[in-house]
């Protein structure tokens, strides 16, 4: 396991050398997870467990302060741990000169303009130039190795177990928040570190709002279900919808259901190494719009899960970025009608050379004769 | 109560006014929801529900997507809903020269460096200056009105009577994590819209640590429980912690909790309008330093509350701020011992005029002999 932390942070030292760049300053929990196995969470953008300190050349560093100490020295191996007891500029200012780092990036998307402020007063005087910078280490979380795509799989069916239980308790007179908190209460059960993003739960025309929250509404007999939810195990991400009906489904709802259903196939019968995310996305969606629900699917086709929940590629109409082997992504059409509901189903996927591995099993409502 | 909106916003504008700024963009969720009513929550820095612009002369507006705006009508009064398709920098280039604003203050400490970048770029060519600002709205926040009180004051008790169900269910055999989902579940059933902060179930040796995580750890009869729980009511925040010991507690830990206890009470005996909050510290910190413990109480007496769990004003040993009256703090003095243990007892106050008003009526474990 340790080894591919090196392996990673070797290739970002190359990738800043290639930018004539002498630093990078992570500050985004995942990249920093990525890069060294340190698993502490941020409590918002403004309360930071640890930056690290990548410089072109040399040891890494994890800056942190006394309260994260014993977790950084217990999960990382290589990098030196050196605490900020007066800040992280104060260190930096202290830190950059003997380590001969004259431009230092940082990540623009993750830092706040206060923080560049402060750093820019402190180091300016150093001859430090702040560089900002964006997708340095996500460019490189976007392929997954086949040790995290296990890590992914586990995820993925681990949650499916815990829709498995869930599903089977669901009667009418339950309301939407109920099941929601029944789902994440077993999603702790069975080991998840956290939901991966609030479970969503819509009842009947609910369903029609793509991020609906779930409420007081009790569930009627005949009324349709949809459920999108995901974990995080072992620090990676599952995300799974499935839409049924409470009862017996009407004529309606099964005809839809179909169309989803067939329309995800297409998408996901598209997909292999070389293909462009617009591609995959307009062969799902071409399904819906032939069966004249064309301007009832309004989002994206799917996006990329690793260890964030939604991270790149973007399975878009507008994205001519071309799939790769050990990317993994969502393929989840929807149709969204306002007055009766919204179906959606989603699974994940890697992608392979000549193809691409399901990684959901769960076939619930998907039966259809 | 949509009065209160239209002072708030009278009082900024004023502020606004006396700086000689055009106009303010308040992104921070607990200053748009303080200033407008708007409830929406962001998902992280980078997902907003909304940006508020307060011009320093007339209407203030909502900006927002077309995913919130049913619910931006529904709650606010008085505030223009104006949607941006093409995202918020396009938005204002539109909006600003319109509505003569020409040096534009931003919340620098929650605005990302990335988003200042594009704002920048998107607005220099319209003439618009961009000044970071810094706690123009949470300066009005630390002051609370007696409707706030009242609404802070329903969150303790409600937080009061979640405590008091789990906690009459709290045997050994259970683990860390069990009671804190509990709770967390209970909270949900109470009504809480969410716990104010991830919940500190900790056992035995584990409360020696003052940020400790809920594990697997099964709580063993004679071990000492610290609970640190809040949640959230009608958008107001409340945060409480009681120590105990899961069946007769050793003469040890009652000589702990009794300084323990004796601090908080000092501490809470010089909290009244004009004392800084230092005194107030001090005054807790003596009685720890007194008893021999002084070296075990590392972190400051308290923090204010309201819409956020931790605002100013800061009860600290560096602060010379003056306590006034409607200021709400937690009073949360602990000890804690490495390999022994830790106590901390919190209960929260409103300052006032003469003194201070204790908003806890729960007295587990403090009805020491």
């Amino acid at each position: 396991m340790k080894k591919w932390y090196a392996e990673r942070v070797a290739r970002l030292q190359k990738k800043l050398a290639r930018k004539k760049l002498d630093g990078l300053l992570v500050t985004e929990p995942h990249n920093r997870r990525y890069l060294s196995g340190y698993t502490a969470a941020d409590h918002g953008i403004g309360e930071s467990a640890g930056v690290l300190l990548v410089p072109a050349k040399g040891q890494p560093a994890l800056l942190t302060d006394s309260r994260f100490v014993l977790q950084a020295e217990q999960e990382t191996t290589g990098f030196e741990i050196i605490l900020y007891p007066r800040g992280l500029v104060h260190l930096l200012k202290k830190l950059l000169p003997g380590r001969s780092i004259r431009s230092l990036a940082f990540e623009s998307d993750y830092m706040l303009h206060a923080t560049f402020r402060k750093m820019e007063k402190g180091l300016s005087g150093q001859g430090v130039e702040l560089v900002p910078a964006s997708g340095l280490v996500e460019s490189m979380r976007v392929v997954k190795s086949e040790a995290e795509i296990a890590a992914i799989r586990k995820s993925v069916l681990r949650n499916e177990q815990v829709f498995s239980l869930v599903y089977n308790t669901i009667e009418p007179g339950m309301s939407e928040r109920e099941i929601a908190l029944a789902l994440e209460l077993t999603m702790h059960e069975l080991g998840a570190e956290r939901p991966s993003f609030e479970t969503i739960v819509a009842f009947g025309d609910n369903a029609a709002k793509p991020h609906a929250v779930p409420g007081e509404r009790i569930l009627k007999s005949g009324e349709m279900v949809l459920i999108d939810m995901g974990l995080v195990l072992d620090g990676y991400c599952s995300d799974m919808t499935r839409t049924f009906v409470a009862g017996r489904p009407g004529e309606l709802f099964a005809e839809r259901l179909r169309v989803v259903r067939n329309a995800q196939q297409a998408g996901i019968a598209a997909i292999r190494a070389g293909v462009t995310c617009r591609e995959v996305d307009l062969a799902a969606r071409e399904v819906i719009r032939k069966a004249g629900y064309g301007e009832f699917f309004g989002h994206a086709l799917g996006h990329g899960v690793g260890l964030a929940v939604h991270e790149e590629p973007r399975l878009s109409s507008r994205s001519r970025r071309k799939l790769r082997p050990g990317m993994v992504v969502t393929v989840e059409p929807g149709i969204y009608l306002p007055d009766w509901g919204g179906i959606r189903l989603e699974n994940m996927v890697v992608v392979r050379e000549d193809g691409c591995e399901v990684l959901n099993r769960d076939a619930t409502g998907l039966d259809l004769s």
